[in-house]
This record gives C-alpha cells, sequence and structure tokens, in this order.
C-alpha cells in the first residue's frame, strides 16, 4: 500500500544526457517528447513530475538566453501535463552540482516567469545548507510556491546525522500550514538499511506531531 | 603595519598540478622542493605554511597506500620547517572539491599520524558546514589541533550573510580558550571591497568581544 510521491528525471540527463536548456532545437524535441513520457506515467502514479539537473544549465552562455529556453521548454511541458492533472517540480541544487537555480529564490523567480499552476519547487534542504540564507524561514516565505520537500542532513546523511535544524524547519512549515509531500533523499551510508532506518526513526516522530498541529490549527479532532 | 598570516600553496596544485600524494617518487620530490621554497619564504613572513589541494586526493586508489605517501611527505616537510620555526597547517576541505581530509575529524586522525609538533590543522566553516556534525563543537573538541580558522559564511559570502551562526562559534572556541588566527575566505561578491567591508564590520565587534572575554578569563587588564 505504499503510494508513489513523485516520478524522477534524474535518469534523462544521467543516461541520455538530455537537459531542458538544449540550444539546438530538435535536441530540445527530443527532451520534452521524453519528458512527456514521464508525464504520461506520473498521471497514473503520483501526479508529480521532478526537473533536477535535467533543467540544464548556463555553462558560459548569456543567462537570459539559457532561461527563456527553459521558460518555453517548461510552458510546453506543463501544458501537456495540465489536462493529465500533473504537476512539475523544479528542484534548486548547490553550486557545485550545476549553475543554474541553486537558490529557492532563484527557482521562485523562474516559476514566476513561467506562468503555470502546474509549475512549483522542490527544494532539498541539503542544497538550502549551502546556497540559502535560512532553511527553515526561506521555505516558509516561499512556500506558496513549494509542492515537495528533500529532507536530508548537512553531511547528506539521515536526519539527525548532522547539523541542520528539523525542529526549526517543521516549526516554520507549521506557521504556513505546508501541507505537501516531505521525502529523504540521502546517501545510502553506512549501508541503505541503516541510512533508512535512522531516517524513519529520526522523522516518524516529528512528521506525526507535524500533522497533528496542523489537524488542531484546522480544529481537525486527532486521527 | 599589516601582518602576514600565513603562506598559502594554493598555486602549487593549481598552477603546477602537483600533489603531496604523487604516486611517481620524483613528483613528490618536486612536490617537497617547491613547498620547502614556501617554508623558506613563512620563515620570514608568518610561520605558517597551509596545505590545501596540494595534499592530494584519493582518486580510486587504495585509501591507505595515498594516506602513507602524504605522511612520509608531511613529515619530511615538518622537519624541515621546524628548524625554521614554521607551522605547516592542512586544511579540511568539501567533498565536492576533493576526496581526501573532508571532515575536521579525519583531519585530526592525519595529525595525529603525523607525530609532528609543527603540523596542526586549518579548518574553514565553510566546509565544515557541509562536513561536519557540528560547527562551534567540533572547532572546540578538536582545539588542541586547530592553529588557523578560515571564516566565511554558509554561502561562502561574507559572515553574516548566510545562515551559519558566528556567535555560536566565538562562545565554543571561547570555552577553550582559542588564542590562534581567524581570517576571512570569501567569495568577492557582490564586488572585493564590498565583500571585505561587509566581513569586517561583522567580525570586527564580535572579534574584539572574544579578545577581551579572553583576556577577562586570564584575569588581564582589558587593553
Amino acid at each position: 500500500g505504499m503510494e508513489v510521491s513523485c516520478i524522477s528525471t534524474g535518469q534523462v540527463f544521467a543516461a541520455l544526457g538530455l537537459m531542458c536548456t538544449e540550444s539546438v532545437p530538435m535536441r530540445r524535441r527530443r527532451v520534452i517528447e521524453v519528458l512527456q513520457g514521464l508525464i504520461d506515467l506520473a498521471a497514473e502514479f503520483g501526479k508529480m513530475v521532478n526537473l533536477g539537473r535535467v533543467r540544464g544549465s548556463i555553462n558560459g552562455e548569456p543567462r537570459q538566453a539559457v532561461e527563456d529556453r527553459f521558460v518555453s521548454v517548461a510552458r510546453e511541458l506543463c501544458d501537456y501535463a495540465a489536462d493529465k492533472d500533473v504537476t512539475l517540480v523544479l528542484e534548486p541544487v548547490n553550486r557545485y552540482e550545476i549553475d543554474f537555480v541553486n537558490k529557492v529564490e532563484e527557482g521562485v523567480a523562474l516559476v514566476r516567469e513561467v506562468r503555470r499552476a502546474n509549475f512549483r519547487l522542490m527544494p532539498d534542504v541539503f542544497h538550502m545548507n549551502i546556497e540559502d540564507v535560512s532553511i527553515g524561514g526561506e521555505l516558509a516565505r516561499h512556500a506558496a510556491h513549494v509542492a515537495y520537500i528533500h529532507l536530508a542532513d548537512s553531511n547528506r546523511l539521515a536526519p539527525g546525522r548532522g547539523h541542520i535544524d528539523f525542529d526549526d524547519i517543521f516549526d516554520h512549515l507549521a506557521i504556513v500550514e505546508y501541507d505537501g509531500w516531505v521525502s529523504v533523499e540521502i546517501l545510502p551510508k553506512p549501508d541503505p538499511d541503516t541510512a533508512a532506518r535512522q531516517a524513519a526513526e529520526f522523522l516518524r516522530p516529528r512528521v506525526d506531531l507535524y500533522n497533528s498541529r496542523l489537524m488542531a490549527l484546522r480544529g481537525e479532532p486527532c486521527p
């Protein structure tokens, strides 16, 4: 009975080497077709598709040209996805992994430019720890654009194994009554099962408490 | 009347491409000679030489072999430097920039292996924010091995422009009565002069307060 929360597109970049910002129109057409296939899949599973490194990079080009190509591709994908009730979520990623959309704030600027209700953000607190002026504060400030949050600690191990203040993050999210997904994206260390167990043990009581707070705020009875 | 605090060796790696962990003996000899030249310079200016990326990398080799080569080079350099009252300081650097000595704790392990009084650490809080389980806590815990601290905020801008809690860092350093250098290593953004001014304005009152606390702890009169 496990629910799929999102279709990940990491392999479109990693295996096919395709990016939304391709300067060659035929390659841009190809990335749109591949992502449309994943949107079709998301229509049945999760209703969400993420855009990580597949969004593309600036790589020495004029920033505006790269942004324009991204916005045009994003709009076409969003219009295709809207008919299937699918949302695209863009993940800001730290400077060491990509040179385009590092801060959540930069993601918000793009969301405003794309102007599609099903184009939103997927902040990852590991990347935010490197890029953003605050974590909880920035998540709360931009909550209207956030559909999904990746949780990992500052060293990308399971939450609780680094120095990120997750209680502060949940406190900030509760203020804006964030009601989207959170999921864990971490390194499989010391091994995948142990890392998953550490994350679950740390997060479960906090997520339960968070959900109770939200229900209380809304005047709903405890489950 | 400005004092030189340290001779930096970044260009030995960046311009000459040399590393302490070179597997070819002749190249290891060459890096030793170049660093000995910088130790000679440090004998007159600052009495300290840092080892950043010039320390080398693992790069798929067995870790022990790389470590052994590093320890052997470090000992030879330390023995040469000891006669000139010069200290070598190793800087732990985050995983995206190098694969050898990321955490302060890993630096401490190497310091213990090298076993030379003039081989110590130069933690950088920007890197610690990505690698270490805490910043102030780890600095205090390993203070005996720390000779120099690089300050930058979480986004590598001037202290005060990100989310690192510098008051917490100074509180921890005061507990162990840290009395070494701190200096600022940041991105020149929005421009070099502005960044330097931001850092000075943020740090000066904190460093003054810190020094007063240290003098009070030692029963010395205020300056």
